[in-house]
Formats: C-alpha cells, sequence, structure tokens
C-alpha cells in the first residue's frame, strides 16, 4: 500500500468530479466482466460493524422491469401533485431511465440486520449510510469504465420490497439505472435545469458550532 | 470527459480497495490545502433532488473533541453490555480514534430538509444516502491524500447535537476522524480481529428475487 502519485490523485479526483447521475442511456448490452468489477468495487466498501448490509438484484427479466418502470412513473406522478414550487420545471425533468438503461439493479438492505449493535445501537441507520458507500464505489467504477449510472428513489419501498419476494425484514433503497450512455452530463441534470445551484464551500462547512465559518476556508 | 485509460481505471479501482476505516493515527497536523480537496470531493458527491444536504462541523475547539470523545467512550461502554456474543473480541477492540487524529469532523444532515421531496417523498431517508456518497468521496480522496479516516458511529445523536448547537431539525450522522497514518491497515481491523469475513460475491448478488443465483457471476 504505496503513496499515490500526482497524477493517480488527480486520477481520482477527477473520477468524483466527473460522475455523473445519469438518466439517459444507449441500450447496448454492458460487458459482463465490467459488471463484475462493479459488484467487487461495492464489496469493498466500508460497512458498520463490517456487517456488509447490501444486497443487489440484478433484473434481467423484462417484466418485473416493465414493472418497476410502472411504481416509479406513479411516484414521479405522486411527487408532481404534491409540489408546492417549481412544477413547471418539473414537468420537464426526465427522473429515471429505466427502460432504456442496460442493467437494472436493485439495491437492498439484507434481512436480519437487528442483531448487528456495533456502531448501531444508537443509530441503525448507519445500514443505509454503509450500502450509499457501496453504491458510490459502483458509480466511481462505472465512470471509469465509461459506464452511466443513475439513483432511482422514486417508489414505495414496500411495493418494490414486494414485487422482488423480499424478507419482510429488508428494505430496497435504490433502482440502479446502469448503462452505456452518448455522453456524460457536463453538470447534473437538475443543475442545468436550475432547478437548484450547487452550495458553496462555505455554506457546507463550519467550526465547533452550526454555522460557525470554517478558517481553512478563509485562509488565503 | 473523456474516457479513462487501463491505467486510470486501476487507480480508481486502487484507492478503492485501499481505503480504510483507520482508527490509529499520529498527530502530525494536516495541511490545510488537502483538507480544503476533501471538502471539495464531498461537494462534488450526488445528492437527492440535489439537495447537497450535507453540512461538516470542523471541531478546533479541544475541550469540544474531548466532549465528543467521552460521548464516545460512554456509548463503546454501553454497547459492550449489550452485546449477546463476541464480547471478548469486542474487548480487544480500537473503536475510534477521537484523540489520536489530527482532524475531527462531524458530517450532519442540514436543517429544513422537509420541504425537499423530489425523490423523497416515499424514501425520506435519501438524505442520509447523498451525505454517505459525500463522506466515501472524503475518504476516497483521503486515502488517495495518504490521510486516513475513520467513520464513529458511537454516540447518542441527540446529545452531539446539542453539544454542537445544532438545530433542532438537522442530524449528526459521523463523527469524522482525520489524520496521519503510520500505515494503512492491510485487511479492515474488524476481519483481522475475526469479528466476521467478507461476504462472497454470490452471497451479495441476486437475480430477479430475492436469494436468486445470478448468472454474471457463475459465468465462466
Amino acid at each position: 500500500m504505496s503513496s499515490y502519485s500526482e497524477a493517480e490523485k488527480e486520477t481520482v479526483y477527477r473520477v468524483i468530479s466527473e460522475r455523473r447521475d445519469m438518466r439517459h442511456f444507449t441500450h447496448e448490452a454492458v460487458d459482463p466482466e465490467i459488471l463484475k468489477k462493479l459488484i467487487y468495487a461495492a464489496q469493498l466498501a466500508p460497512s458498520v460493524g463490517f456487517m456488509q448490509p447490501w444486497r443487489f438484484i440484478r433484473i434481467t427479466d423484462s417484466t418485473i422491469r416493465d414493472q418497476i418502470y410502472d411504481l416509479a412513473q406513479a411516484e414521479i406522478k405522486l411527487t408532481g401533485e404534491q409540489l408546492k414550487e417549481k412544477k413547471t420545471i418539473y414537468a420537464t425533468l426526465k427522473l429515471e431511465g429505466i427502460k432504456d438503461c442496460a442493467e437494472v439493479w436493485v439495491a437492498a438492505l439484507m434481512e436480519g440486520r437487528d442483531k448487528y449493535i456495533l456502531g448501531r445501537r444508537t443509530m441503525p441507520e448507519m445500514d443505509l449510510a454503509s450500502l450509499s458507500c457501496a453504491i458510490q464505489n459502483i458509480w466511481l467504477a462505472a465512470r471509469a469504465e465509461g459506464i452511466g449510472m443513475g439513483w432511482v428513489s422514486f417508489f414505495k419501498p414496500d411495493d418494490l420490497a414486494s414485487l422482488l419476494s423480499m424478507p419482510a425484514d429488508s428494505y430496497p433503497a435504490a433502482v440502479l439505472c446502469i448503462g452505456h450512455v452518448k455522453e456524460f452530463y457536463s453538470k447534473p441534470l437538475l443543475e442545468q435545469a436550475e432547478w437548484d445551484s450547487r452550495r458553496a464551500i462555505d455554506e457546507i462547512l463550519y467550526e465547533n458550532t452550526w454555522g460557525n465559518a470554517c478558517s481553512i476556508i478563509n485562509d488565503p
């Protein structure tokens, strides 16, 4: 485990900055060797108490994919009805690529998590944090491979769990759309659509107490 | 946004595989330029509905650091008392490096999150998922910089929020210990201690329904 050259550090920052939440895909199949690398990247993620709560369900059955698409579309409609502002922008957004991508994977939390209390006794939701780190690993590995990924969370978890015959105490946290893309967005789609803007560093980093400016940002 | 060379892909997989949840640090200060890069890496993470819920509080006040340490130690003791098995291994584990590391950052969810419903109407916990992706970005960037990081979740969130004068509807999700290390662990500490073992790929990847073997793993 040696050190990283300047060029290698740049590559790490580059993949972090070029990763995008993709909604547009081509239908071209993804090489299974790349899919294996993506799941290896997930397997190497950190997890609270080394519990490794992540499970992935690869959807190859087109009927199930269509049903997931229907769940997402229903929720996209309900969210739109509940929005109090920015309804016009919302109506223009492409919010999922479930029928367009080569691969649909459901990312879920495993069953039987209650017995894992190391780092979770007061914060049981750390299992979701671990799964999210695994998904971020997949995202970054996919970007390096030239493969796009989108995280869709437009669904009712109970409905999706039922569709996939998941155990009662497991939990589906994401529909991942994975596949080749024509090009990666230069900026997040929601930024392009002026849905919201990128927060500045001084808005997200404080010192000692909430809202207090952090000195490292103000240093020249 | 061009493609990645084979060497660049290898660098991405390397940093993913060499990242470790660190508990042992030297006291040497971290260059503020590196700290800035870590927060930029967080800023570039994906977030549900582009809400960017992440906030970081850098703790430079040694009294506050000591109080965070005390919260963690109290919770480590309570967890140990509640464990039903593996108590002997637990007693040998180093579970935090709060007093040893150069930097303590508290990672939190911002206040006022209820109004963000894009991708969260049925799954409000997606804010924690976004914050976790940001923390994973920091972790990977730090590893490339030769800096270790540990995620500590041994505390009662209400106690930590109170200590840092956090708004009522914000939420502290992690105490991050960041700093130089003598060396990165070759394997996760909990794996070394035989607390648990790494799950095999066929245990974490299914096809179409829960528990069903996935064909890409069995392909030659």
